[in-house]
């Protein structure tokens, strides 16, 4: 750092106008700060409005709609403009002069940086849980084989693939959600892999529907795996982690609760009928419906199984029942579905995190491949659809062609936990973060400033230095909207000295501060 | 937490055996440590010839390939394996009983645990890095509307698009590249968006090739863009984060340097000629392909936007500049180009770098879109490809409708910087972070096992609990595997003392702590 020994007088004067300018720009900043502020309010009161009117789902996908033109591009995870927006709505096509479609594609978001600020919390926490609870971050490819999704017992899931036929002739898709990829991995490693294996994952899925409007073709799933464990300890670490998530961003079990069965319940009530055992996840995924669609619907498609109409009635019964006595007294004590549901409480009592948990028959989940244990968030005040699902599938690695091997785990959506946090005013307050920001008082200290900038980026700081021919006033207005620590100015003057002038914005104090001391 | 107070006989002698077993389990762990280390040493030089051989690409992409069979699914930053997979070679379609294609599909990775802690160790730099400069992060959806990349200029990335119909009948691709969706955002955002806005971005980026084996069809890029700043510090900048992420890194420049060049060099050559404007853009991408086809087909490819054969021989020309001072006898001292190399190579004289920095005007990059400044990051070895590239593009947003607005950005792969780091034998030591072990001594403790790891877990300790019927042997084994700092067991007798048994697994010491004084 090369410092001129001689200083001109003019440069002398360049001390005392910027004292001046930080005078001036105090109460310029102080203005700013509340119509800034004012803006931002009402656009977090609008964006909240959004949430509860366009993103919320009724329980099991019933979707309740109402228009929010205004909330355009606000805000990706309290609105779903875009994938509102047809194909008669779309803007024209990018001609020569003519201004491009700006939307992201139907059904999908931008992150601009408030939005993302947001998903990198949310992310992090995921991140964080998962970490603590020894779980190891894995991930696949968006694009998989569509072979790995054909599972032919009608899950919505499988029906509403984003898939397509490749360059080269394959059936390629999306993903619609990460387990088969995680099974795929795990068959993959083989013997190498020495369970159990935790992992974790946090991905974009996709799903492509025709008809419906106001939800997305995309979203992130966070999910945790157990592989290797027959126990119900994994699920009890499982929910653990889940309740863990969810007392760290303040949720607690008075706002959300979380169901549990096991897919042996509807097994013991089946065995007494006579469908066929492999039309089990069939009947699973039509059975997980029954809120969705009509009575006569669900009969009908499980007469097309081959299960008698009465069998029916027996397995709605069933549903309805909501204490682990009733189903004990139901199916007897010694029944497998009652032995695992109550280890899993005794569990559960002893973990400390009972009060989140509830049995509830009429818990399936609309997975083909769930064997035992089902579980599904909700949200207490009962507005939301279910926030995070998960169970055991100890044969879905089989069904790959691999050995059976006990397996469970959950997803977790990034979209309806954002709404609960607002519904329960627990959104984060997240700032992009500067510390400082470094202004040449002329183009010709840049260089002086860069090295300034990059003494305090090597201390750890956030710094942001000011580019092109700027105002004083604008620098701390930018400051303000950046909600920097300190001003930094690089002045001729105070440089021919060594030194730079330090203003702390929150404490409006400034002085000069030699070059080597500036931490 | 409940302790019972009354212990019985057989339960005290528990902790008898527990020490046994520590001191059984000690020397199985030393053994088993040496031959896993040694297996991992010998996985690691595998991998590291992978790299070697397979990743490996020339300048500007002519690759040099290699059998290396048993590296599959070793490592998806040192090989390209799954790439190489063709139709012949997949495994049997899903069948029942038959087993799935457990490789993800072709030019795809999967990131099992070890590979993820290297990408997640890359982003967090990448992250980090962006963040010291005060960028804001960023992200758009990895499929977009074809829309966004018809340029009609004839670059590679253009006619590789991973593109396909969706069922609603519109033309989407996985996207090739990063730019033009933020180009598409800050259109979207208009006159909201305060410039200059400093955005940085990590996103998946894709390609369908046909021919060509042993090339990925993903990577992620890192992206650092620059809008509304006209002036050559923008430049700076982008290049002062770039050195600051090298530099992190333990690259330095005797190992890494950024050719520079501008694009307003060839068009004032060209100005000389008699092409028309409009096919600046074009020439540029056929320039770019100097050194991987031959100059007749170079000359051919010229002759067909309408520029004479003569011609070529004058921008081949000026291509072999390599000095500033030969670039001012060519295009004169008051020339653009001239004037904005001159005082970008100041700045970075300025700010430090300029010995990262050499001018050479055989760099013009393949994209379409820039208009001033160009550069390009290289492996002074000289046998990796391009690391990282970049350059203003004053005219992206005019072109999508928009006016006109300064805009300068660079891409950094995720691959080679891989393969960089591999040579220069500065690949980080990552491994799978696990501060405790805990582990019930009894299946009845699990409860009590669970309490002590979400008090761990509290105190920000990573916390495996040890599931299923497992012997102390094996978890010591484990405990080495997950290179965990302590052993925390929780035994019946300790229990009834309101104590669980901790010991250091790098000190060998252990001791009976008291629960409420372990942190």
């Amino acid at each position: 750092m090369a410092v001129a020994a001689a200083v001109p007088a003019q440069q002398l004067g360049l001390a005392m106008i910027s004292s001046l300018a930080f005078l001036r720009s105090r109460a310029v900043a102080s203005v700013a700060s509340k119509s800034c502020r004012l803006k931002f309010e009402k656009e977090v009161a609008h964006s909240n409005l959004c949430g509860a009117v366009f993103g919320r789902q009724g329980r099991r996908g019933s979707i309740v709609r109402g228009p929010c033109s205004k909330a355009r591009n606000l805000c990706a995870y309290a609105t779903t403009q875009e994938s509102v927006r047809g194909p008669s709505q779309a803007g024209p096509p990018s001609t020569d002069g003519g201004v491009i479609d700006t939307s992201p594609p139907r059904g999908t978001r931008d992150f601009p940086p408030e939005e993302m600020r947001l998903r990198t919390w949310l992310f992090d926490n995921f991140r964080e849980v998962s970490r603590s609870f020894g779980f190891e971050e894995v991930d696949f490819p968006v694009l998989e084989s569509e072979e790995l999704y054909i599972r032919k017992a009608g899950e919505e899931i499988t029906q509403q693939l984003y898939n397509f036929e490749d360059k080269g002739g394959r059936r390629v898709t999306l993903r619609p959600e990460l387990t088969p990829s995680l099974a795929r991995l795990v068959l993959q490693k083989g013997k190498s892999a020495a369970l159990p294996l935790k992992w974790f994952a946090i991905g974009q899925c996709w799903r492509y529907e025709r008809m419906t409007r106001g939800r997305r073709r995309e979203h992130y799933q966070w999910n945790m795996d157990i592989i290797g464990v027959p126990g119900l300890e994994a699920e009890a670490e499982l929910l653990s982690a889940i309740v863990a998530f969810f007392s760290r961003l303040g949720i607690t079990s008075k706002d959300v609760g979380i169901k549990v069965s096991n897919r042996k319940v509807l097994q013991e009530v089946l065995g007494r009928s006579v469908i066929p055992q492999r039309s089990f996840a069939a009947v699973c995924v039509i059975v997980d419906k029954i809120e969705k669609i009509p009575r006569s619907e669900v009969e009908k498609e499980l007469a097309g199984l081959g299960l008698p109409v009465e069998a029916v009635d027996t397995i709605l019964q069933a549903l309805t029942l909501r204490s682990l006595d009733d189903l004990e007294e139901l199916l007897g004590s010694e029944n497998e579905a009652v032995l695992e549901l109550k280890q899993l409480f005794e569990l559960a009592r002893g973990y400390g995190f009972e009060d989140w948990l509830q049995f509830d028959a009429s818990v399936v989940r609309g997975l083909a491949y769930y064997t035992g244990t089902v579980f599904e968030g909700f949200d207490r005040s009962g507005t939301l659809r279910a926030i995070c699902g998960g169970g055991r599938y100890d044969r879905l690695l089989s069904t790959f062609g691999g050995v059976d091997t006990p397996a469970c785990g959950f997803g977790f959506g990034d979209a309806v936990i954002v709404e609960l946090l607002k519904e329960k005013n627990l959104m984060p307050d997240l700032s992009h973060e500067v510390d400082d920001i470094v202004m040449p008082l002329e183009e010709q200290l840049r260089p002086q400033a860069a090295a300034v900038a990059a003494r305090l980026r090597a201390c750890g700081r956030r710094v942001d230095v000011v580019m092109g021919n700027k105002k004083m006033k604008w620098a701390f207005k930018h400051a303000e909207r950046l909600q920097a620590k300190r001003m930094v100015l690089v002045g001729s003057a105070e440089w021919a000295k060594g030194s730079v002038r330090v203003k702390d914005l929150s404490s409006r104090e400034e002085k000069d501060l030699p070059i080597e001391e500036l931490v």
